[in-house]
C-alpha cells in the first residue's frame, strides 16, 4: 500500500466552533424536521410518503406507492444522518425511532433480499428493467451507507444485515458471469456505498461487485441501449448525462450530470485506495484537474446548467442561470476527501474547504430550517421570479422540495464533518480542517489526544495542544491554505522559521511530548479573487475572500441594482462582526453608477456618486429577507 | 384632422444607395427563393407546402394540408412582396405568375367568401372555434395586405375583390351585434390591414371592424376564455402573451408576444390617424415610451426571451440569450412609421432608422439567401451550440424555417422601403430616412420632384435638388439623427446659420424654387455608447455606433474569446473601408487579458497586452464564416 494514503480520524468531537454550531443544527433542526417530512406532516409541502410507502411494502398498510421512483432514499438518508448525528450527540428517544424505522425497512425486505418499495408496490414483475432511469441500485447505495453508518454509530448490526442480504441478492443478479446481468446503475452511488460495506464486513466481494459497477459502466455493447430495446423504449444517442459514454478509464473530462459525476470519481477514488490502481488515480487526477479548474464556480459549486443537471463546456460559468446544486458541491467534498486520502495534496483540501463554507452552507439557512437547491452566484428575485431560463432559481430558500435530495444530503454530511477534519496513517497525522474539535486516536500503538482550539473561520488563530502518555515521534502535517501567503507557526511559542510548505502541508516532524502545544495563524487578509478570462461572466469582475469565505453582496446591505455598484482597485476594507449573520463582514466604499437618468442609451458615461460597499458570507445571503444578491462585483 | 398629419409619399423611388442594394436583393434573390421555397423545392428544409395546401383547398389537387397552421400567409406574404417588387422593378413574368396565384386563391375561396386552407381541408367544421391559437383572422390579415399592395401595384382589383368578400364574410360572423361573435385575432395583424383595406376601399366597414377587433380584445367576459371552455379546453390564467390582459386602453407597458405587440401597437396608432382619438393617442404614447426607453436593444430589436417570443421586464436585455426576432424589429419600424405619421418627432424616426440599419438588416445574409430568426447580441458559438438554455441562437444564418415568418417579413418591408422616406401634408414635406432616392409628388397643387443624393450611412453627405415648375412656399423639414450633434445645412450654398431643431426636425420653409439645393452634412463620428446601469448585462461596457450604424466586434477580426478584450476610453478609432462588407469599419487599440494562464481564479490580476480591435456593422456579422461576435465590448 503507498505510504501516502491516510484514512480519516473517526473519534473527533466537535467542541463549540463554527462547524459545531452547523452540526448541531442537524439533530436540533433538520432532523425532527425531516422526520415530519418523511411522515407527511409538513403544511403545504408535497407529501413525501417515504415512510407509507415502507409500511405498505411491509404489509402494515394498503394504499398506492407516492413520491419518486426514489424515494426510498430520503428514509435512507435519514437513517444516515441519524447515525452520524448520535455519534456526537446521544439520544435515545431518536436511536428508538431509528430502530424502528429499520424494523420497518427489514419487514419491506423481500423472502430474496430485494429492497425497493416502488417495485414492490407498483411494479413487482419490472424489477431491473430500467437501470438507467428508476435508480434500484441508487436506493440500494443509500440504504448500504445508512447501514454502515448505524453499525459505526451504534454497534448495532440489524440493518447491515438486512443490507447485507439485499447486497447478496444484487450480485447474484448482476456480475461478469455469464448467467448475470452486465448492468449498472443510472445515477451512481452504490459504488462508493460498496466500498463503504466491504470495509466493514470485510468480504471481498463487496469490493468486487463495486469494482464490476465501476469496470461495466460505457462499455459496448451498451447496456442502456441493450436493456431500453428490450424494454421497447428509445435508447439515447449520447450517455454523458450518466458518465457511461465512454468506459471510466477513458473520462478525461467531467461531463454531464454533476451529482452522479462526482459520485461515480469518488467511487473510483475508493478503488484507488483500496487496489492501488495507477491508471485509475490519473483518470481521477485528469477528471479534478478538469472539474475545479475549468468547471467550478469560486464557491465550489459545479454543474451551471440546469437541463440535465450537468456540467457544460469547460469556462461556461454562468452567475445568474447557474444550477449549482448543493448535493453537487456536497458530492464534490465527497469526491474531495477521498482524493486527500490518496494523498495529502493541498488542492485537494483548499476545494473541500471552499466547497463546504460556501456552496454548501448557502444550502440551508442559518435557522436550519429553509433549503436552496440551486445556488446562483447572482440573484436579481425579479428576473428570476420572471425569466423562464431562470425558473429553476428561487430566490428564497424553500421548506422542503419534490424532489428532497439536497436538504438530508446536507445534513449527512454536516453530521459527520468531524470525521473531514484529521487523516492519518502509520507516523503521520493530517490536518485538513481548522475547526475547534478534539481528535482521540492512537499512533504507533500509543494513544494521542489532540486538542484544536480556534474561531476559524471566523477568526485566524489555531492552536493544537497534544496529550499523550509517551513522547511519540511522528510528523503532523497541516493544511496551508493557497489563500495563505504568510502563515505563522510556532512549536511551544518559538516561531518556526521559513516553514517549507510542500504541496500545500507543512509538515512538523519531531519527538512530540504531552503538553506541546504548536500555534498556527493563517492571516486573512480581505483578497480580490480574478477569474480567468476565459470565464466571459466574470469579466471586469472581482470577488472578495477572506480565509475561505466568498463573500457576496446583498440588497439590504447595498440598495438595489448591485450591477450599478463598481469596486475601485484602491478601496481598503474594514472587518466589522455582524451579530445577526455571526460572521465578520467587510466594508468599504464604491461607488453607484446612477441610472435615474430615463435615457435607455447614451453617447455620454452615466454620473456616479460614492457609497459604502458592504460585503457579507456569500453562505449566509437571504438569511434578511429577499433581495439581490451577487458573487461578482464590477471592478473598477 | 390633426395639422401634424403627414401621409407616406408613395412615389418615390430609390437610386444607387445602400437601401436600394439591399430592396434589389428582393426581385433579385429573396423572391425567386422564396418561391422555391413555396414550392417545396428547397433541398434540406421543411417542405413549405403552402401552394400545395391552396391547390387541395381549390380543388385541383389531393392530399393532406402539410405545414403550420398559419402556412397560407406565407403565400399572401409572397405575393405583398412581389406586389411591392413590382412598383419598383417591373417583370412581366413575376407578374404573371403572381396572377396564376391570385387565380389559385380565388378558386380555393369557398362560396360564402371563406378563404383557409387549413380549415378547408382538414377542419371545415371547425372554423372559427379557436381565435387564440389558429390564425384564421391573422392568415386572412395578410391576405388583406397583399391585395391592397397588388392593386395599388398594379392596379389589378382580382385579389382585393376575392379579399373583400372574404372581409364582408368576416363581418358577418364578428362585430358588436348581438347575433356575432365578440372574437379577435390571437395573433393580431388583421387590424392594420384592414385599415390600410380602408384607405382603398374607403368602405367604413373595414375601419368599423379594425375598430371592433381592437376594442374587443381584453374586455369581459374574457373571449378566449368562454371559447376555450365551449371547445372544452383550458383557458389561459394570463393573457399579456397576445395583449389581451386588458383592454387597449388599459395598457401602458410592452406586454408578451413582441411582434403580436408591435403590429397591435401600430394599429392602434392607424386608428389616432383615421380617428383623431386622443386618448388612444395617449396610450400609444406610453406604449412606445415603455418600449423604446425600457425594453429595446441597442439594434432596435425587442422580446428578449426566447420562451414566448416575448417582452419580459423593464431593462431586461441579455446579450446571449436575446430572442430579438427580426420579424419584431419589422414591427416595431410598421409601428414607428405610424406614429411618425401622427407627429415628426425625431425619436420616431431614430427608432425606426436604427431598427433598419441594426435589427433588422441583420436577418438576412449580405447575398440575401441566408436568414436569422433570432438576432443576439452577442454570440459564443461553443456556448450556443451547448447550452440549453441558447438553443434558439444559430451561430449561423438559415436558408429556411419550419415557422418561415422572418423572411417573407424581410423581403416586404425592403420592396416596400421606398415609402419610408418621405411623408408630407399640404404645406410640409419631411424626410424620415436618408437614402439615394427621387420623390415624385404634388404640394399645393404643383407637381414637385426632389432628388436626394448620398452615399448614406456610409457617408455623411446629403444633397437635396428641386424641380418644380413654378415657385412654391412650404417647409421642408428634416430629421436630424439624436447622434448628430453638429449638423451642417447649407440652401444653394449658403451655410444656415444655428439651425433650430426642433423634436429631431430642421424646418426650412421658404418660397422654393426650382433647382434649390439644400446640402446636409451629418459628421459621423465614432461614438461610443453607454446603456442605463439599470441594464445589468452591460455594466463596465460600451458599443460603438457610427452614425445609424451599430458595431461589433467579430472573431475573425479579434480572435477568439471576445469577452477578454478590453477597450480603453482613450482610443481613438481610424475609419477604413471594407470591400468584403463595403462599409466603413472602425480600427482602434485595445488590450487583451492574456487567459493562458491555467488558474480559474487567482488573487492577482491576469496579465494584459497590447491588439489591434477591428469593428464592423452588427447586421454585417457572419457573413464572412462563423466565430463570436459581440455588440458590448469591455470598457477600460
Amino acid at each position: 500500500m503507498d505510504k501516502r494514503i491516510t484514512v480519516p480520524c473517526t473519534k473527533v468531537r466537535l467542541k463549540d466552533g463554527f462547524l459545531a454550531e452547523k452540526a448541531r443544527l442537524i439533530p436540533e433542526k433538520v432532523i425532527p424536521y425531516q422526520w415530519s417530512a418523511l411522515n407527511n406532516e409538513i403544511k403545504d409541502a408535497e407529501p413525501s410518503n417515504a415512510i407509507e410507502n415502507f409500511r405498505i411494502a411491509a404489509g402494515e398498510s394498503s394504499g398506492d406507492f407516492k413520491g419518486m421512483v426514489f424515494q426510498d432514499s430520503d428514509l435512507a438518508k435519514w437513517l444516515e444522518t441519524v447515525a452520524f448525528s448520535l455519534m456526537t450527540y446521544p439520544d435515545e428517544e431518536l436511536e428508538a425511532r431509528a430502530d424502528e424505522m429499520i424494523a420497518l425497512v427489514a419487514k419491506a425486505q423481500q423472502p430474496n433480499g430485494y429492497l425497493n418499495t416502488f417495485y414492490t408496490i407498483v411494479e413487482p414483475n419490472k424489477r431491473w428493467t430500467n437501470l438507467r432511469d428508476n435508480h434500484e441500485l441508487y436506493c440500494a447505495g443509500h440504504f448500504i451507507e445508512a447501514a454502515v453508518a448505524y453499525y459505526e454509530a451504534t454497534g448495532k448490526d440489524e440493518l447491515l444485515q438486512v443490507i447485507c442480504r439485499f447486497v447478496d441478492h444484487i450480485d447474484d443478479i448482476f456480475g461478469p458471469e455469464d448467467h448475470k446481468k452486465k448492468g449498472y446503475p443510472g445515477h451512481q452511488g452504490i459504488e462508493l456505498a460498496l466500498i463503504k460495506l466491504y470495509k466493514v464486513t470485510n468480504e471481498k466481494r463487496h469490493l468486487d461487485l463495486a469494482k464490476f459497477f465501476v469496470e461495466e459502466r460505457g462499455q459496448q455493447p451498451h447496456y442502456f441501449t441493450t436493456e431500453a430495446l428490450e424494454r421497447g423504449d428509445k435508447p439515447w444517442d449520447n450517455y454523458t448525462y450518466n458518465q457511461s459514454h465512454v468506459p471510466a478509464r477513458e473520462q478525461a473530462v467531467a461531463e454531464g450530470h454533476s451529482v452522479r459525476a462526482a459520485y461515480f470519481y469518488s467511487s473510483l477514488a475508493d478503488l484507488v485506495l483500496e487496489t492501488d490502481d495507477q491508471e485509475l488515480l490519473e483518470v481521477c487526477e485528469k477528471l479534478w484537474d478538469n472539474t475545479v479548474n475549468r468547471q467550478m464556480y469560486i464557491t465550489g459549486a459545479i454543474g451551471s446548467q440546469e437541463f440535465g443537471e450537468r456540467f457544460t463546456i469547460d469556462y461556461d460559468l454562468p452567475n445568474d442561470v447557474a444550477y449549482a446544486e448543493t448535493c453537487a458541491s456536497i458530492a464534490l467534498i465527497f469526491w474531495a476527501h477521498r482524493m486527500l486520502q490518496i494523498e495529502a495534496k493541498g488542492e485537494y483540501g483548499d476545494v473541500l474547504e471552499r466547497a463546504l463554507y460556501n456552496g454548501v452552507l448557502s444550502g440551508m439557512s442559518q435557522e436550519g430550517d429553509r433549503f436552496f437547491y440551486v445556488n446562483p452566484l447572482e440573484v436579481y428575485p425579479d428576473v428570476a421570479n420572471y425569466r423562464h431560463d431562470h425558473r429553476h432559481v428561487k430566490t428564497t430558500r424553500q421548506e422542503w422540495f419534490g424532489c428532497a435530495c439536497c436538504p438530508p444530503n446536507i445534513s449527512r454530511l454536516l453530521a459527520s464533518i468531524h470525521r473531514y477534519v484529521y487523516t492519518q496513517n502509520e507516523d503521520n497525522i493530517y490536518v485538513h480542517l481548522f475547526t475547534d474539535s478534539e481528535l482521540d486516536t492512537e499512533i504507533q500503538q500509543t494513544r494521542l489526544k489532540m486538542r484544536q482550539e480556534t474561531a476559524y473561520p471566523r477568526g485566524e488563530e489555531i492552536k493544537f495542544s497534544l496529550q499523550t502518555d509517551s513522547s511519540l515521534s511522528f510528523s503532523l502535517n497541516i493544511r496551508i491554505p493557497q489563500w495563505c501567503e504568510t502563515p505563522v507557526i510556532r512549536i511551544n511559542g518559538k516561531d518556526v522559521v521559513a516553514p517549507e510548505i510542500i504541496q500545500g502541508y507543512v509538515t512538523l516532524t519531531r519527538l512530540w511530548s504531552d503538553s506541546d502545544e504548536v500555534e498556527l495563524i493563517l492571516p486573512m487578509e480581505v483578497q480580490r479573487v480574478w477569474a480567468n478570462p476565459k470565464v466571459r461572466e466574470n469579466r471586469g469582475k472581482v470577488a472578495l475572500q477572506r480565509g475561505p469565505i466568498v463573500y457576496c453582496l446583498e440588497e439590504v446591505d447595498n440598495g438595489t441594482n448591485l450591477a450599478s455598484l463598481y469596486l475601485p482597485e484602491e478601496t481598503e476594507f474594514a472587518i466589522e462582526y455582524d451579530e445577526h449573520i455571526q460572521m465578520p463582514v467587510l466594508v468599504g466604499s464604491g461607488y453607484r453608477v446612477d441610472g435615474s437618468d430615463e435615457s435607455l442609451y447614451r453617447t455620454s458615461k452615466f454620473v456616479t456618486e460614492l457609497v459604502q460597499i458592504r460585503a457579507i458570507p456569500y453562505f449566509a445571503w437571504n438569511n434578511r429577507g429577499d433581495g439581490e444578491m451577487v458573487v461578482w462585483i464590477n471592478n473598477g
